[in-house]
């Protein structure tokens, strides 16, 4: 069984965790966001694809969700008494190595798929990571000041400045990295983690080229809106920015049945969802099963993975 | 007073310590060779600016002699378990943040100079601290095998291959950083502590003008030679690559007397550099004293300071 799943972070991260539960024997193919790396103290920093490899390798810090467990920050602190470094993004010693080596790799001229494989060398993340592509990306915030990089507006501004618009800049010039349309074109299947919908699935769909491979395949999608509100981070923030309401059918109808064809969701957004499903004709011709979605632990999360390949098998021809 | 002084590493630093203690009012620029700077994972480190900046700001390692106080050595493990990075050169975590800083510094076009003083800013050691250079000055030693950097053949090697010779690349290209010919030409006399003769002092003259600055200058040497050895470092394979003898006396007339007026040496030299100064017609004209040269705290370093400035202001004219 081969299996393609569009990733961003954190959500991404634990699902894929479930899915290799579920389905140790499938060849998994990881195609990452790239559009929120950022440059900090000079280093490039990928934090969708990093996210991926430190918890599929065993590395990640569980209770934070997001970077290296056992980490440490003198770094931070050395800049900082330096007067310099963004005091509003942390960087811990174990994760700046990390940034230390892929920027001297991309440095010395080689490509970041390249560069994520060498890391991946070491983390063993059990799935095949490949970036979305090789060329920058970069998802800028349009608020009333004028435009900001994602991260900033995200992680510095708590996503709580209104967005006016949210931009990949880059990705209609992009091409997809090394691999990605074949991983797509071969796989049995398609499966979009509860990923935000904006700012980590948008800009890979945004890569030309990318859609319409999606498109070509039976894609089953789980939804990161739970009862009306993420699950985790601000998505609601993000939806708002492009005129779409903060549910489970509201993003479904987004992404759009010429782009999925199942869609998971939480057991206490079913009725709403069906509601949807008879008065929204974006939503026609999607498959919809309700189950509990948090995913709490491995094997609540491979539970879900589990019903995304179900469905997503019931729906290929 | 005003007095410069051209520094190497550690023994610089250690004398530059007693030069503070022995003449708190003095206007001390301190010119450093950056000959020895390398790229080490992707990063600018700059090995003689940084030990002298750490010691006169109370950030090193004064068992150690060279790097920060409290060092960790976390990314160095995990640039290792990614299977990179040089297992012969040792960075530690604070230093890291001195070269991630400064790397980004320089990639934003700022010059070595303004890095430099941006870094001291924090540090505030108390002298004026002047790269030789903003231009590339690279010291590459040949061995059997070749040319190659000298930390590797320093550090790796432990300058235990000999060295058919010791070459200051990009040397005769290269421009006096700013405000170096000035501090040397305002200096009310200049001093040279300590340092590898020829691979610290040796490159700052090898810039052209600086040598012809120092020249017009009543100039003080102290010997880095005691008893036919290096003090610290290996200074011997240094010195027996370009033909000189390890003897305090053959680094005065390596120096001669068109460079230098007068040498500090240790009193068991005594008698070996009297009877050389009868012999070798180098040394004509040098002004030699003996006095305890091993710099064993701050008041042993002050005193031997203070020496070279009763020297430097007996001899200037």
């Amino acid at each position: 069984m081969r299996i393609t799943v569009l990733a961003g972070g954190i959500g991404a991260a634990r699902f894929l965790r479930g899915l290799l539960a579920a389905a140790p024997e499938a060849t998994i193919t990881v195609i990452g966001n790239t559009a929120d790396d950022i440059t900090l103290s000079g280093l490039r920093v990928c934090p969708d694809l990093d996210s991926v490899m430190y918890t599929l390798g065993g590395g990640s810090n569980e209770e934070q969700g997001w970077g290296r467990a056992g980490e440490s920050f003198r770094i931070r602190d050395e800049l900082a008494a330096y007067g310099a470094g963004p005091s509003w993004f942390a960087l811990g010693d174990l994760d700046f190595a990390t940034h230390i080596l892929r920027s001297q790799l991309l440095a010395e001229g080689r490509p970041l798929s390249e560069v994520t494989r060498i890391l991946c060398d070491r983390w063993q993340p059990g799935i095949r990571l490949l970036p979305m592509s090789d060329d920058r990306v970069e998802t800028q915030v349009k608020i009333d000041s004028g435009l900001i990089h994602f991260q900033e507006w995200w992680v510095r501004l708590h996503a709580a400045v209104p967005a006016e618009a949210i931009i990949p800049v880059g990705a209609d010039a992009a091409a997809p990295g090394p691999g990605v349309l074949e991983a797509i074109a071969e796989a049995d299947f398609v499966l979009f983690p509860p990923s935000n919908p904006v700012v980590s699935i948008g800009p890979i769909l945004a890569v030309p080229g990318i859609r319409a491979a999606v498109e070509a395949k039976t894609v089953v999608g789980v939804s990161g809106i739970i009862g009306g509100a993420p699950v985790r981070g601000m998505a609601d923030a993000c939806l708002t920015a492009i005129g779409v309401e903060t549910t489970a059918a509201a993003v479904a109808a987004h992404y759009g049945a010429g782009l999925i064809d199942g869609w998971l969701i939480d057991e206490q957004d079913k009725a709403a969802v069906e509601k949807a499903l008879d008065d929204d004709p974006a939503l026609f011709g999607i498959a919809v099963r309700a189950l509990p979605l948090y995913m709490r632990d491995v094997p609540s999360s491979a539970a879900i993975a589990q019903a995304a390949i179900d469905l997503a098998k019931e729906l290929t021809p």
